[in-house]
């Protein structure tokens, strides 16, 4: 019987060989370690059937035609953070061409086709915009992001041409015309939810909305011995207690994730009282009305503070990106999939985009979430194990044969 | 009859030139600035009847020979902190030449020497070090700071060498063996407190002791999205629970001053759980056994936090200097000169150091504080008013003809 969990990490473990050089993994869109590893993919993806191109927002596409009308999108992406790990993004490649391979050695006919995409940046680091690949396949980029540059100067349209794509041909990729089934990606959760139940597998609510706020407190600098405290218009203090107070409401609050991530204190010195601050608040919910009224509760929180200590504020809301909820349909073959491989079938939340809320405005979208040592990503000692490495892909094929029979 | 107010503020104008260029003054010690400031004061000093000699730790000394035993001593420090005012120091200088040059017009026959002290350096931005001047007169220069350098490599003893001066005189400045009458030191505010009571002079009742402390917070970074509320462990929040008691403790505490001026987070990205913070408490009192339990006080108090929230801590306090108190008779009589030229007589704390503390190791000491404009020093806009130094001038004449009526 063969290990699919083995064959997994073992092909992980070469694509983390295409890397600059460094600890971990760094794998950046458009390069040489992209081009070898669509080279790698390539090879997996035609051994399991597949047929493969590589499209013109160089989304290394396998196609297997099915019985029927209509096609059901599996992927990931293939890049990595600077010095990040060998699963995240990557594994959601690899393990739906396994699935495919193990349905193809059934001999399983599926009366759909099916498309495995891995595409070319998720991670958004070298330029500043991210998942062209999902949005160009859900007919949603914007082509003014191919004037964007990298810190080299190279736009992203010079970077597709010569990775031999011909960026004018995105808007030809939407599947909008297309009868899209579905969209599935699997992914290791990033988190310690899996890890803390004892649980393999997971399967995705939904994607949190995220929304941002920078909020600045204008107080009174001055001479730490000489303002008494009566006289003081600490904007740190008042920073204190936003801090506070973002933590108590989002676990107050279910579903909420809140989080202060900087400060920025000026002037900065330990003998100088802080007359100013900055600091950026970050909510993330399933729940978009929760997340907009935590949002402005803190606004009027910060308010209330800055009014009662004799501070400016200026708090204005910098970013919002709605909620991106899971099918209820793929959710529960996902969640019978995974109990039919001996797991709870636990569901929970992703805090973290992913290429799925992309495909969101294509099509149904659902999450595997495959635990990960210490919930750490983004590290190069990220880690899956093999055992868990394989219950994704028995879950992936189950799932499909579940789809099959509806 | 003389305007005594607008002679001292044309000298500080004039004095005020002696910059480095760019905004506000900036005189460092033992430099050409400070060489031209010397040349001037000399001929202020010798204008007023004193004998002038620059001594080994180029300190500008002008003396009046009394009729009795002993000597009064009046002075501050001549050098300013880059881009400061042009009255941080200087003006506790030129106010008590001012103020024995009354006197001689006036025939005042004094029954005690007085000598006028320039220091070289007191702010300690040239080298790590300060107050050598008046540590010199006190007798308590540890003698192997002059090894250390400047940002140049220069060593302090070849700084002074250069200035004309013989470090190795350094221990026979000690005025130990002399009959130290008392010091007192003119100098601004630096505090909002006399311009908020509408008074143009206060009578310190004693420098405040300083303690600091390096506080370090550790818990868990994680990915803002991923990590449940319930899993975190925020070294952020933990430190805003201190930085909000620090305040509290602080104006809850009569006498106590309490600041947290610096914040390092660290990964320090938006959307990252802060995984380490540290951050410096000062505190300053006239009250060392109240400051002393204070800090002990915010010292337990984040360690109850960090026990509570499961985060390491460590904690240390890094400085202490012990509060230098006025004294009473010479506080007496400087609150009666005050009152003698229509004013209240305000007492008030020093919360910052200056060259009084070094010389609190030598004689009973005290300090006439000059309201300013705003409360603010070390700025280009730091002001005193010409009708404010005058009553300056004439306080420390009062103060003198007192105490020799004694």
């Amino acid at each position: 019987m063969t290990d699919w969990g083995a064959r997994a990490a073992d092909h992980l473990e070469a694509l983390a060989g295409f890397s600059a050089p460094g600890p971990g993994v760094t794998r950046m869109p458009y390069g040489p370690e992209h081009r070898a590893a669509v080279g790698y993919l390539t090879g997996m993806m035609e051994g399991a059937g597949l047929a493969v191109h590589l499209d013109a927002a160089a989304t290394l596409v396998g196609r297997a035609e099915g019985g029927g009308a209509g096609t059901f999108y599996m992927g990931s992406h293939q890049d990595s953070v600077p010095e990040g790990g060998a699963f995240d993004g990557i594994a959601g490649v690899v393990l739906p061409v396994l699935a495919m391979q193990m349905l193809s050695e059934e001999g399983v006919q599926l009366p759909f086709a099916v498309e495995v995409l891995g595409f070319a940046d998720e991670e958004g680091v070298r330029f500043p915009t991210a998942l062209v690949g999902s949005r160009a396949v859900a007919g949603t980029v914007d082509m003014a992001v191919l004037d964007m540059e990298d810190r080299d100067g190279v736009s992203l349209r010079a970077a597709l041409e010569g990775f031999g794509c011909d960026p004018a041909g995105i808007p030809s990729i939407a599947r909008t015309g297309n009868r899209a089934l579905g969209y599935l990606e699997a992914h290791i959760e990033q988190g310690p939810v899996l890890e803390a139940e004892g649980e393999a597998l997971g399967v995705v609510t939904g994607i949190c909305g995220i929304e941002r706020h920078t909020l600045r407190f204008v107080g009174e600098t001055g001479h730490a011995g000489t303002v008494p405290m009566a006289a003081r218009k600490d904007a740190l203090v008042g920073a204190a207690r936003v801090i506070t107070e973002v933590d108590r409401l989002a676990r107050a609050t279910p579903g909420i994730r809140a989080t202060v991530g900087q400060v920025d204190v000026r002037p900065g010195a330990v003998n100088a009282v802080p007359g100013e601050v900055r600091l950026p608040v970050e909510l993330r919910s399933e729940d978009d009305a929760a997340r907009d009224e935590a949002g402005a509760e803190i606004q009027a929180f910060a308010r209330r503070v800055a009014d009662e200590m004799g501070l400016e504020l200026e708090a204005r809301r910098t970013y919002a990106q709605p909620a991106a909820p899971c099918d209820p349909a793929l959710r529960g073959a996902l969640v019978q999939a995974v109990q039919a491989g001996g797991g709870r079938g636990l569901e929970l939340t992703s805090g973290a985009t992913h290429d799925a809320s992309a495909m969101a405005d294509l099509c149904p979208i659902s999450m595997l979430f495959i635990r990960c040592r210490g919930g750490v990503s983004h590290r190069p000692d990220e880690n899956a194990s093999p055992a868990d490495l394989g219950a994704a892909v028995h879950a992936i094929a189950e799932t499909l044969r579940r789809l099959a029979d509806a």
